[in-house]
């Protein structure tokens, strides 16, 4: 038998004690001996909770258990936790988290405690929730160069964009629904503005490649500027406003972003709505992969977690989890990144100023068709052909000289101009190239 | 360093070694040790292809060779490729196979041979090709009850249906361009008939519970009888005919189908066009999960073989792949299973006789809504409440002495009414309730 503990009885906590309460049968029978809840740490009560008779609130009955092998973190921050959980490490005692800060942020130095005791810290939870997708990428796609991640990893604002476009809603009236669905916390920032998925984006890189990323060299926007009217001039592309992060691996680097991109026609990506996450892969040998399933909540993440205890019980002895080292990847510079992009441009008010200006625009950027929101006089909206980001921004700095602009509204990446775009040609909108201005 | 051989040079063999010279570097690094390829077994002659050098045509000179401590086998069928499996796991080589047939028919023979000796059995790339699928089902899901498979797992029959939805296509002019364009063989037969499919179906549910399925004993329908009227009947309840394979799992049995079906709107399943697969998994703690990906062809297929190489390579002493005894699970009669079905009627010609038809099929069934191709004076459809298939069969039967009723022209399953059907609300088209034909 296994002794095992939980730290922290929140909701992904709660729902690991669940998930091994009711599928105790399986779970003993795969880990090929019986696992044991012996202790849950958690400062508060729970009275009447199936856990109150394990319930404790001294870390040191953990960290001084000789029977406890396995510890669940599910406590979240980098404060205590990564306290506690390099304590452990360091008495051989193996640790799975759900906890992607403390992943992202002191990976590879857990990885290192973990080789040198002979335990195992593992982290499947911390990307993806219920999605199997680090253990895959770790031990599955071992064939294969991956060269590209593009994916939808966060449910939250996944689920704000799907409001959006496919209910017509505002950002913030879908931001509250999705807090009173319990689908967004209260404090729902690092959702929004892109910190949660960018984590999830370093720690993919940093399984891919074996070396550490650093969240804070990836370029990050949030979709909090995200409007109807870039939802609208989406569509009239055939795309979807989606939070997406990609990753383009080459030998000794990585172009990576976080940003809200128009997710164009049968991408595979465009499927992906609601609180369901997508992550496509690209391998050199294998093709192109998608894995699909609920991103986060407590019962898929706590899926994960069980997993990650069952794999530390099977390799009690043996250290499998060297995933990355503090070896940093290089990470390009931003404006080397070439992308197209949908520029929204405001003008000044009037058929005649609108013309002038989308007549600059035109100059400046070769774009033959211009799109322009039935009830506005004031706007329009072109693609631009692929270029570095830091041409772009010449390109937008010239345009923003003509008298007849105001300002640039937004500008969003387009996603899929790879073979997976023509997964689904019927779903390709034709647009007259004659006409240089449509109205939609 | 380990030497390794690859038993069959065509299509999969042939990626095996490009797999392998291709990213040797990554594989070697991957598996802890130089692979090298030491032989190529094949009757046939290639002067001038890279393996020239290592082509041999005697079977004994692998087995035995003592240096030779993995073997991969791409030669289909179940003849000599069964004896020669057989023989090297009795020496204690570890062997991968790409054969769904061999693993469907021997599976849990060949697991207990590669047991004995202490080597290994893998066939991840029997089922879904490139997807990583049969290692995730067995170590990544291991802490949930898995309850439902459904997929999309042969890309020839998927190709031919898609070309018929999205380009009008006929199905012999679909699956003759399939031929010239290699997604099918001269011989398609397994793919058409279902028979693949039905292979890898049993495999998949053999892994999952680790019990033997006979591939005879599922319920297997091609898509020959598809017509392009089938498809519009599909489009007007706003689905995609799709060749499905599912799988219901209880407590001590098995639901199993194969069969062409409708998926109606936003079904992840739904997305997977041409020659992709998906593989669609309802787990009880992790919830919805899909896997999506190319599910054949030499190249994604080759890195699911590699993939299984390199792990055969880190357990080289270590028995890992006992996936399913000879234990046999009760698959349950197919006339006792519950579905919804579209049912097309064939009826006497002319606009009473049609009535009187209809009129009769709603008595039977119950179904408000019936359904005329613009074109057609004799022959209607309607969808079917869901009920037991033998149910249906009475019900059809009675309808069918109707005298204004020539026969049944199809009955299409319709797959999708569980929780994923919301994922794309706005697909949902509503079809007006009291009008009872509806011309389309």
């Amino acid at each position: 038998m296994i002794n095992i503990a939980i730290m922290g009885y929140g909701t992904i906590g709660s729902g690991v004690a669940e998930a091994f309460y009711t599928n105790s049968h399986i779970i003993n029978e795969r880990a090929g001996q019986d696992i044991s809840l012996k202790y849950v740490l958690d400062l508060r009560d729970f009275p009447g909770s199936p856990v109150e008779q394990v319930l404790i609130k001294d870390f040191n009955a953990i960290l001084n258990d000789g029977d406890v092998r396995i510890v669940v973190e599910t406590m979240g921050g980098v404060g205590a936790a990564y306290d506690f959980v390099s304590a452990l490490l360091r008495r051989g005692k193996s640790v799975v988290t759900s906890n992607k800060e403390l992943v992202a942020k002191h990976g590879a130095a857990l990885f290192a405690l973990a080789r040198g005791s002979g335990a195992n810290f593992l982290f499947g939870a911390s990307v993806g929730g219920g999605i199997p997708v680090v253990r895959p990428l770790n031990s599955c796609l071992t064939g294969d160069r991956i060269t590209e991640i593009s994916g939808i990893l966060n449910g939250t604002t996944n689920y704000i964009l799907t409001e959006m476009t496919q209910n017509n809603k505002g950002f913030n009236e879908a931001l509250s629904e999705a807090q009173r669905l319990g689908y967004a916390e209260r404090d729902s920032s690092d959702d929004i503005l892109g910190l949660d998925t960018c984590r999830k984006l370093a720690i993919l890189i940093s399984v891919i490649t074996g070396e550490k990323v650093e969240a804070s060299d990836i370029h990050t926007e949030g979709i909090d500027k995200i409007t109807i009217d870039d939802i609208r001039y989406a569509k009239t592309i055939n795309g979807n406003v989606k939070l997406i992060a990609r990753a383009n691996i080459t030998q000794d680097g990585v172009w990576a972003t976080v940003s809200p991109a128009i997710v164009t026609g049968g991408h595979p990506l465009n499927m992906v709505n609601g609180v369901f996450n997508g992550i496509l892969i690209k391998a050199n040998i294998s093709g192109d992969l998608m894995f699909y399933g609920r991103g986060a909540g407590k019962l898929p993440t706590a899926g994960a977690v069980t997993a990650d205890v069952i794999e530390c019980a099977k390799n009690l002895n043996r250290n499998v989890s060297c995933f990355w080292t503090d070896e940093k990847r290089r990470v390009y510079d931003i404006g080397d990144n070439i992308c197209r992009k949908l520029a929204r441009v405001s003008c000044k008010d009037g058929e005649r100023a609108m013309d002038k200006a989308i007549e600059k625009a035109q100059q400046i950027f070769k774009c033959k068709q211009v799109y322009v929101l039935s009830e506005h006089r004031d706007e329009f909206a072109f693609v631009t052909e692929a270029m570095p980001e830091k041409t772009l921004g010449g390109q937008i700095k010239e345009l923003l000289e003509c008298e007849n602009i105001n300002g640039i509204l937004s500008l969003l990446r387009i996603e899929g101009t790879g073979e997976t775009k023509s997964a689904s040609k019927s779903e390709t909108k034709s647009v007259s190239k004659s006409k240089t201005k449509s109205v939609v």
